[in-house]
């Protein structure tokens, strides 16, 4: 059965790399002496080394080894026998592109559903939904699909805000972005603002972090949802 | 000789349709009775019938007619034929893939450099650029390609913003996403902000509007270019 955690930042303001995770990462992954670090997605464009240096420091915390997948010779073995799996933020389109070159999305996805413990933040959490279409990322690379994990009946949006209705800018707001996404696609996007993160565990799935979520589904209107909602009900 | 106005915005703050550009316009489409419009980015999922009826009542205050290029049987030929043409803001995934889809983006690009008077605005200045890899936008389909028409040497980041000191969001910032773009890819790339437009005439470009632009260069501090400045310099 799935055991994941989707959160949808890595790091809150003021605060450590995984800081505020820190908690339910020790819980999460108990089981793990080390776990397997995904560090495709290059945030500031650091280098996998530098990204799985900085990784393992935030584990040495809670006495969690971390190894860099690009360390292995073969990926594929790597991820069917991790104990436990993360894939850190950066840019979607460049994770997602690695993930196929490197012929892993299958493998994943399988291990995943088989329940090894996985932790995503941002890009890591984009990928658990049926695409990477509501992405808040550059495309600074062309992946040969915007197909993801699927591990959940969804999409998510990261980092998400709110209209700013003090601004004047006039470029489009994430409420506005995903209306467009439902002009071409059917499934639900769940907005996931910086603090919170879903908890997929025993056949459910649960917000977490105190904060409120907004649902986004085709032709109707948005919808707030409480942290400690259980969402099997999106669809 | 290219001919080309391409916007940062099509609206500014608490000002109609195009209107801070009315004069620039006038000017810019003198010798044209009709205007071809590009409807296909679609701004908040609106009809191309209504994204050009929206554009045709902007275009009457001065004088000016448009016809969408979806009500022609033959796109390429429209086109060819046309007197001046713009392409609206929108999603600019959408508009590649359209762009695409119709098999005009060769014709578009060599009209365009034959001298037709164009305007863009948001979506529709990113493609003049040498990919659509800077957009903003959210990746709502999927494109055959990135690469636009190359009508300047460089890309564009529509709607540019510095990043918000203040702010407490950890998402990433403009910057952030343009260093992540220049760990793949080498050509400049420069942040034009609502209110400013390049003016692409007699060979120059210059920046317009006022208002400074930030030019980003792989491995190269950021600059700040000032209004009227000419800017074939940037490679």
């Amino acid at each position: 059965m799935k055991n994941l955690l989707l959160a949808s930042t890595s790091t809150l303001h003021k605060s450590d790399y995984l800081e505020y995770l820190s908690t339910e990462l020790r819980q999460h992954f108990k089981n793990c002496k080390t776990i397997l670090f995904i560090p495709y997605a290059r945030p500031n464009g650091i280098t996998h080394e530098e990204y799985t240096q900085k990784t393992a420091l935030a584990f040495a915390k809670i006495n969690i080894n971390v190894k860099g997948i690009h360390e292995f010779e073969n990926p594929t073995l790597a991820i069917k026998e991790a104990d436990g799996i993360f894939t850190g933020g950066g840019n979607t389109f460049l994770l997602v592109q690695q993930l196929y070159h490197h012929k892993i999305m299958t493998v994943l996805k399988e291990t995943l559903e088989k329940g090894t413990p996985y932790l995503g933040t941002s890009a890591g959490s984009n990928i658990a939904g049926l695409s990477m279409q509501t992405t808040n990322d550059m495309p600074i690379i062309y992946p040969p699909s915007f197909q993801t994990l699927g591990l959940i009946p969804f999409n998510l949006n990261v980092h998400y805000l709110d209209k700013d209705e003090q601004s004047s800018h006039m470029g489009e707001s994430r409420e506005t972005r995903i209306k467009e996404f439902h002009e071409f696609n059917n499934f639900p996007v769940l907005g996931l603002k910086e603090g919170s993160w879903l908890e997929i565990k025993n056949g459910e799935i649960n917000l977490k972090g105190g904060l409120t979520a907004k649902l986004f589904r085709k032709n109707h209107s948005p919808i707030e949802i409480t942290s400690e909602t259980e969402l099997s009900f999106i669809q």
